[in-house]
């Protein structure tokens, strides 16, 4: 008798789906010269390799217990005070009660979406905003509502209205999702004053803010300043706002270290919760992330990586103007991994993918970003993994799909259209 | 104005408490001389330093940029193959649809009650049982059903019986939850009879068995054979049962690395959860395993694992027969980390920590792993982590404790008693 392992799922389990970036992944294993535009991976000629081998055998030489132990729910207490140091450079003060070292940022919003979400409570995020986020909070079964965006970032009056709406519905507003600095996907930032005035709505409205930072330390010199990237957190008096940064795309990903500052009731629960999940972040790549802060690795990477991702973003933008003039659209990443590209209105992105692979290149489809179903015409380009010469190729590559996929739809539309009399 | 924060909380949220094993944690951060019994820790000097030092030197000195990049939910393929060949090796023949690397078990009980458990399905657990998949189950607002054991584990009458009292409530049971192998607490071994009517009991009843096996490894050769320790997945025909098996006891738990062998829809749906729950699993951290599994670290440590654990079961048996005689009972571990004591029903072993802690010595109180409120005469010694001195001395510790928490009862019920006439 075979056993029917549907009937045993949860209500959340039963609901999962695999998602668009994943399905990438497992078209990139399959071995073809693909160039790839997908995920968001930081560039691995920028690790610093030698630093690493060189503070791995002296902790793993130290043979102190704790380097391969475990460990305190909350984190390694030296890097919590080092995170504490860092978060104070950003702006904001923090006590060790409202800390905590997370399994990457993704558990982060896992955590957060745990600690508050119910079935059915309404979570505000922004149209577009990142698939990661919008998996965890509908693992918690939340119902996202999306607030459109413009150039400095998610717009006020249609947040308001949106959430006076959802009021009149009868339903909750947990919280409010927001990336502002260099949102994934669209790379956006919001403006300095829309910051305070967002801050301000949710005191007024009694709504909390979750801020998800990851690519603040990546702002490009040409366009932006430390001052522009100043997290909503650093105003907020009365506990208002969950922070969530990483070092996975400023050291690197592979160690899945990453934290959360948030008023200390929360941290609390935040904590418990992480308990539960997984007991502890690894505690080797605790002491790495530690060591590489301590010996000043992590400073000296930042100018490094900021040239380096402006430099393929500059790249990008180059070869999307040669080989795509205005066919497309994009507004200008002044920091972060991302592009995002705005095709004719007829051009559907994911229904373009296979085309996209026949010719050797792939992106992720815009509607993944969508909690609304919309965004069909829209797709996330990453520059920071790939060479300068494969952004070149791929946007290259890119031209031809985008070239052949209107062809093709102008050759359907004259087989449906009337015959001339 | 302060943010009420309570009133953002999800019901999961507003009842996560923090654990037992948890609180001792704070009092030994404490920095007084404490002989510690209470977490599961293994011994620090037979973590393999040189060799893990070597690899780790080769890692890092290759570039190969999946050593530190972000990688695939399911987990290092070649790592994927090595747990293959260790589950076969344990009787249970695995394909990679069937396997995922978890963060540690226990996000792999996390991801397990994410995928199966609604709120108020019913969880059958041994009596007592592992606190972390308490926690776990109770964060996706499961109710837990205890059944009580034998020497040789679970009792199957009592299981039926108590399957049945649920299902004429009207409510659904989800899964079995068994450690069968050494479990923590008890240190017992489900015999090998009882294994086989346990997984007929499942498809009978149409239950699932979550079977969590982190000790399996560690069998006291004088008492116990591999023969002994076979895992009840290994006659699991119709996909029946969930395995969990982990590296933290045998190679180090700070590298986070363990898995799930489970059916194929199932496996999936766990993938996932974890996408949302934390992408992946370090990735430096599985290519450590993953090598000192090729490289026969973990084969070379068995042997030395299991005389190591042997002999501290020894000094801990040996100080407490010398110490507290016929005062206590416990059942003889014949694998794994932990000695399951009774103490005199009159003496609560949650009370008397304040004055273990006053004498130097701290375990944890047996309550925390009964989900029913029992075992307040209970309490969980660990082994494992501390020295042969240290054992023999906090052993001579409790006895103390435990003869001055007698002493302290006497004379409240002699103040108590009515005086004589």
């Amino acid at each position: 008798m075979t056993t029917n392992h549907d009937q045993f799922l949860s209500r959340a389990g039963a609901q999962m789906k695999e998602s668009a970036i994943r399905r990438m992944g497992s078209i990139l294993a399959s071995g073809r010269d693909i160039i790839s535009f997908a995920p968001g991976y930081p560039a691995p000629e920028t690790f610093p390799w030698e630093e690493f081998a060189d503070i791995a055998a002296e902790l793993l030489a130290s043979r102190d217990a704790g380097v391969l132990q475990y460990g305190p729910t909350r984190g390694y207490r030296p890097l919590l005070d080092t995170i504490a140091a860092i978060t104070e450079h950003r702006g904001i003060k923090t006590t060790r009660e409202e800390l905590l070292i997370t399994t990457g940022s993704q558990q982060g919003l896992d955590l957060v979406a745990r600690v508050l979400i119910d079935p059915g409570d309404v979570i505000l995020v922004e149209l577009p905003t990142y698939t990661g986020a919008i998996t965890a909070f509908l693992n918690a079964q939340a119902t996202m509502v999306g607030v459109r965006q413009e150039a400095d970032g998610i717009d006020l009056l249609s947040l308001d209205a949106t959430y006076e709406r959802v009021r009149r519905e009868g339903r909750r507003v947990k919280f409010l999702y927001l990336v502002p600095n260099f949102q994934n996907p669209t790379g956006l930032l919001i403006g300095l004053d829309k910051r305070q005035r967002l801050l301000d709505w949710a005191m007024r409205r009694d709504v909390l803010i979750v801020e998800d930072d990851p690519y603040r330390e990546l702002y490009f010199e040409d366009s932006a300043t430390e001052a522009d990237v100043r997290p909503v957190k650093v105003d907020d008096r009365d506990g208002r706002v969950i922070y969530l940064s990483s070092f996975s795309k400023t050291l690197a990903p592979g160690f899945r270290v990453a934290w959360i500052t948030a008023p200390p009731p929360l941290a609390a629960k935040l904590e418990m919760a992480k308990q539960a999940e997984d007991l502890l972040t690894g505690s080797l790549d605790q002491r790495l992330i530690y060591e590489a802060c301590r010996r000043g690795v992590l400073q000296r990477q930042l100018p490094i990586l900021r040239a380096h991702y402006q430099h393929k973003r500059d790249v990008m933008e180059r070869a999307l103007r040669r080989e795509l003039g205005t066919t497309v659209s994009w507004p200008t990443p002044r920091g972060g991994f991302f592009l995002w590209l705005t095709l004719p209105a007829a051009i559907d992105a994911d229904r373009m993918i296979p085309r996209a692979i026949e010719h050797g290149v792939v992106y992720v489809a815009g509607e993944a970003f969508y909690v609304n179903g919309e965004g069909h015409n829209t797709l996330r380009l990453s520059f920071s993994a790939p060479t300068p010469e494969r952004i070149e190729a791929g946007v290259a590559r890119l031209a031809i799909t985008l070239r052949d996929e209107q062809a093709a739809l102008a050759t359907a539309a004259a087989a449906e259209a009337p015959e001339a009399s």
